[in-house]
C-alpha cells in the first residue's frame, strides 16, 4: 500500500533522532531554559535576519494558534481569518475557548485578500454601534494555506499595509513553512516573513520534527510573562530542550530547506504526471499538497492501492482528494503511484 | 423633535411604576425567592399553556442570551444562528466570552431557514474530521428578528423538525416578543412558542418594563443549579422581586398584549402613509421596526426634525434608516411624522 | 413580625421612585450616554473631590466585582483578598469564571492587614519558581467588610503603601459604603477612599437604590474599551439612565449620607440595648450589621417574633445571628425589637 | 558536578528511544488512532486489572490536570485539593483559567486527610447560602505527593468513602506514580488505585519517558467527546503514536517498575547515609524526593559540588533543600554525593 495521506505520518528526520539519542544522559535544565533552546533560538534569529526576534517552542499547531492569539489579543478583540483558515474550522473551537471570536473574510483558494480585509475593517469602524461588537484585533493567515497555496511577497505586503493602517498585528501560521519556503517560484523568504509579520510560527510537526513549533515574535512584542501564560495554557513542556534540540538540528546545515526540497521535488514529479495524464485539479498548489477531482468509482478503485485523504464532496459523482508528500517521501513511491494512476 | 429611535427610550408602563411604588416598604426575600416572582411565573405558565414551564427573570437581553446559551451547551458545542442574529454580531462577543462559537447560516431578512440549518448539520456530520470541529449544540432564532420580521408557525415547525432529527434544543430570543405576538397576520402564539421551542425568553426591556427578561424552559430542561450559574455570571439581582413584580403586572389583564397592540397600531399607521407616499422599504416588516431607504440628502433634512436610527449604508447616495414604535408611541406623534414625510 | 434580615429587603428610597416616575415619558439615549448619568457622574466626582474620576454604573455587586477584577487584571494575575471576602466565598466562583484566581490572606474580623499582604507578596517574589504561579495583580478589600467592620485611615494607608511598593492597584468594594461613611468614629471619608484606592464602587443596592452600583476609577486608569467589556459580560443596561438617575438622586442634598445616618442611628440604638442587656457580641461592628451569639433555644424562641439572618454555628448549643438595619429601618421597630430582647 | 535536581533532567529510558528509532519510517495514523496507542492502552488496562478502563495520552502534567478537572467538572463546580497540591499553587492558575476554583483543605505533609475533606463538605452543605458558593465537584490528590509522601491503602479508602457519601469523583495525580508503586513499605498497587479512584494518571515525563502522561478513566466515566475537548485545549498531539509507543514500552517487561526501583534504591541508599550522618529531615518521604534542612552556610558550600533544588526557607539561617533521584540515577553518583556529605 502506498501512503500519501499526510506530512505527519512518520516520526522524525533521522538527524533529529540521532541527536536526541546522543544527548540522552546529559542533565539539562527544564522548561526551556537550556543551551539547546538558546542555540536554536540564535539560529532562527539568523535565518530570519532578525536579531531582535524572541523565540519560544511549543508542542503543536493548534496549541500555538491558541497561545499566540489569546496572548496577543485584548479580551474584547477577535482575530480576522479566512473562513477556510485552520483557526476558523479545524481547531474544535480552541480560539473561542479562550474567549475570542474568529471574524471571517471569504477565503480565495485558502488565502485572505487585502481588499476583503480592508472592507471588513471599514465596515466595522463605520458602524456607529461598533462598541457593541467584537473589535478586530489581529490578522491570521497561513502560509502555505490549508489548500497548499502561497502568498506572493506583494500580497503579504498589501496585507501588511492594511494592518499598519489599522494598527493590527499580522500573524502567519507556518505549520508547513518548510514547504512554502522551498516551493518553486515563490518570492517569499523567511526574512520577508519576519519583516512583514509581527509574529509567525515555524512548523516542526509537519516538517520533519517529532513534534514542535517555533513561535517568533519579531517586533519586540512578546506578551508580558509569556512563559507563565504558556504554563497557564498547560503548554509548557517540562523537558523543553526536546523542542530546542529539534529546532537546533532543523536549522543546522540547511536541514529545514532540505526537508522542504524533498517534499516539493516529489510533489512536482507527481503534479507533472497528473497533468500529463489529464487529471483535473481542484486548484493549483505550488507546495506539497495536491488536490485533484476524481469520479467516485475511480476514487474507490484507487483507494485499494493508495492511501490518500478525502478532501471534499464536489457533486454526487465526484470527490476531491489530496495526495500529500513530505520530508520522508521517496521518489520510488511517487513513481509507483504514477504507475497506478 | 419627534422621536422614533427605539422601543427602549422611555422608563416603563405606568402600571409597573405604580405597582413598585405601592409595595415600596414591603419586606421581601431576595434573589427571586418571593411571592411576586412566584405569581409572575404562574401567570407566564398559564399564558404559555405549559404547566411544566420553569421561569427565571434576569435583567437584560445579552445577559439572557449569554446565560441560556452557556448553560445549555456543553463546552465543545457552539450555537447555530443566522449571520445577522444578535448573538452573531451585536453582543460584543458575549457568547465567545463564555467559550462557545457562534456557527452561522445566511440570514434571510433576519430569519434562519430550515433548509440552511439542515445543510450545515449534514455537512458537519458528513465530515470525517468533525471531531476536530465545534459541534452544533443548539439553534438560536429571534422572533421578531433583528429586522422586525416574523416566522410563520410552519417555518418554526420546520426548524423544530430539523432540531428533533439532530437532537438539538431550539432557543427563541423574544426581546420584542410582545410586538411579534400582536402583529397583524401572525399565526404564532405564545403557546406555539412554548410548544415548539426548548427555551425562549419574553422580553421586558423593549416591551414596557423598566428592565427585565423572563427565561422560560419549557421541557423540564433547566440546567442544573441554574441559580448558581446566574450568580456566577454576575446576573443574579439581589432585589429579584423587582423583576417578578414587573412581569406580574405585564401578565395581568393582558397588559403585554396591550403594549404590543399600541406599537403595532402606530407602526401600521406609519407604514400605510409611507406606502402611499411611495417610500421604498428595505424589507417588509409586520412589527414595530420600519426600515426604509432614503437618499442621503433627504435623510439629513429629515434628521433635523425627527430622531431615528441609522440602519445601513445602501450605496454612495442612499442609506437605510429605521423608525421604531413602541408601547409608548402616541398617535399624534405618528401623525406629526407623517406630516413631515 | 419584625424584620432585621438585610439592608436590601425594600424597594428604594421614596425620592428615587418619585424621580423615576417624573421622567417616565422623557425620551432618553440608551446605554448610559444620557444627561442623568452625566449629572450623577459629576456629583460623584465632586463628592470624591476627584475631578479626574471616571464613573460607570452597573446593576449589582457581584457583577461589579467580576467586571472590575477581570478588566483590571492581566490573564496571568489573580486578586488578593481576605479569605472571608465576598469574592472569596460568596460569588459562586464569579471571579474564577473569568479565569482569575482569588489569592487569600487570613481575614481579621473581615479585614486584610497590611503585614499579611506584605508577607504574601514577599513569599511570592522570593520563590524562584514564581513564573509557575499566579501573579498577585490587585488587592481587594471591602469597606464596610462582610462583618460590618471598618478600616481606619491609617490601615488603608498601610495597605496603599504595600500596594505602591509592589505596583498593585487597590480596589475597595463599597457595597455598604453609605453605612461606612456615616459610622460613628470613622476617620475615612469618600475623598480618602478616592485618594487611597485605584478603583472602588459606591453601593446603591444595599443603600437605598432600587439597584445599582457606581464604579469609580480614580487614577485615569479605566480599562480600554470598558463599555465593550461591560457589554461582553452581559452587564450593559439598555436603559442606563435608570442607574444614572438613581445615583443623581442619591448624591443630591446629601441623601446618601441621610440614608447611612438612619441605619447607623438605629443600629447604635440596638447595640446599646444589647450591651445593657448583657448580650454577647461575635465582634464589634461600628456599622449596620450587628452580630451576636445566642443559645440555640433562645434563638429559636426569638425567631418566632423577629426575622434575622443565621450567621454561623459557634458550637453545638450556640449560634451567631445577624440583625441588620438600613435606610428603611424605623425607630419604633427597633424599640419593639428591644422590648422582645 | 553531581546532579540531584529533578527526575526530569534527562531525555528518556534507552528502550524508549530505541523503539522510536525502530519505527521511524512506519506510516501511522494521527491523533492517537493507531496500533501503538491501542497496545499501550491494553497493557495499562491489564496493569490496572480494570478491563473497562478508558485510556488517553497527553503531553504533560499541568495539561493533564487542566483537562481532567475541566472536563469532569460542571461549570459551577470547583476541585478540592490540599493547599500544597500542584493544582493549588504551581500551575500558574491553569485550573482557574478554565473557570474552576480550587477549594483547599490544609495539607498534612502534602496529603489530604479524609476528616478535613469531610469537614469542608459538611460546612458547605450546612450553609443555607451555598447556592451562592462554588460547589465542591471533585477531589484531587497526588500520589506520591509534591513532598514525596504516600497514602496508605486505608487512607485512600477513607477518602473514597467520603467521596462516595457526597457523590464526588476522586482524581489521583500520578506524575511520579512509578516511584510511589515501588516504594518500600507501600501497600498501594495500581489495581488499588484503579479501584479506589474515578480517574488517575500514570506519569511518564518524570518516570523515564521523553514526555507524556496516561489518563485512565476507570468507571465508564469518560467525559463526552473527550478527544474534541483535548483538541479544544490545544492538547491533541498530531503524532499521537509517540505517546502510545512510549507507554507501550514502559508497560512491557515491567519497565515502569524497574524505573521506579532504581530511583527508590538510590534514594534509600542516600537516606540511610543522611540518617547515619545525622542530617535533619524536613519530613519522612518513602519515595525519590528527599527533603533535608541545612544551615545556609553549609548549603552554599554544598552547592559548589552538587546541584539540588531549593525547597523552602525555614528561618533566617536554615533552608530546606531537595535531592531527587530518578530512573537515571547511578549508584556511583550517590556514593560520590555521600562522600561529599
Amino acid at each position: 500500500m502506498l501512503h500519501f495521506v499526510n506530512d505527519y505520518s512518520e516520526c522524525a528526520h533521522e538527524e533529529i533522532l540521532k541527536k536526541i539519542a546522543e544527548i540522552n544522559y546529559e542533565k539539562i535544565n527544564g522548561y526551556g531554559s537550556d543551551h539547546y533552546c538558546d542555540s536554536a533560538k540564535e539560529k532562527i534569529r539568523k535565518a530570519c535576519d532578525c536579531p531582535a526576534a524572541d523565540v519560544y517552542f511549543v508542542t503543536g499547531g493548534t496549541q500555538t494558534n491558541q497561545l499566540v492569539i489569546d496572548t496577543m489579543l485584548m479580551p474584547y478583540e477577535g482575530v480576522v481569518a479566512a473562513d477556510t483558515g485552520h483557526v476558523s474550522v479545524h481547531e474544535a473551537g480552541a480560539i473561542e475557548y479562550t474567549g475570542h471570536k474568529v471574524l471571517t473574510v471569504p477565503g480565495k483558494d485558502g488565502k485572505m485578500c487585502a481588499a476583503d480585509l480592508k472592507k471588513l475593517l471599514k465596515i466595522f469602524y463605520a458602524d456607529g454601534n461598533h462598541e457593541h461588537m467584537v473589535f478586530p484585533g489581529m490578522v491570521y493567515i497561513s502560509h502555505p494555506t490549508e489548500y497548499g497555496t502561497l502568498y506572493t511577497r506583494a500580497e503579504l505586503q498589501a496585507l501588511r499595509t492594511v494592518c499598519d493602517n489599522y494598527k493590527l498585528p499580522l500573524y502567519l501560521d507556518g505549520a508547513r513553512l518548510s514547504y512554502g519556503l522551498t516551493a518553486d517560484g515563490t518570492d517569499v523568504t523567511m526574512k520577508d516573513i519576519a519583516e512583514l509579520t509581527d509574529v509567525f510560527y515555524i512548523g516542526g510537526t509537519k516538517c520533519g520534527a517529532l513534534f514542535g513549533e517555533a513561535i517568533v515574535f519579531t517586533k519586540n512584542n512578546t506578551p508580558a510573562h509569556f512563559i507563565t501564560r504558556v504554563k497557564q495554557h498547560g503548554a509548557l513542556l517540562a523537558k523543553g530542550w526536546l523542542l530546542g534540540v529539534q529546532f537546533d538540528v532543523l536549522f543546522t546545515d540547511g536541514l529545514y530547506e532540505r526537508i522542504g526540497r524533498n517534499a516539493i521535488d516529489t510533489a512536482e514529479m507527481l503534479k507533472k504526471a497528473l497533468t500529463e495524464k489529464g487529471y483535473r485539479f481542484l486548484l493549483t498548489s505550488p507546495t506539497n499538497q495536491i488536490l485533484i477531482i476524481l469520479e467516485n468509482a475511480r476514487m474507490e478503485e484507487l483507494a485499494e492501492k493508495v492511501a490518500f485523504s478525502f478532501w471534499e464532496t464536489i457533486d454526487d459523482t465526484h470527490t476531491a482528494i489530496r495526495f500529500c508528500t513530505s520530508w520522508a517521501t521517496k521518489k520510488e513511491d511517487v513513481a509507483a503511484l504514477i504507475e497506478i494512476l
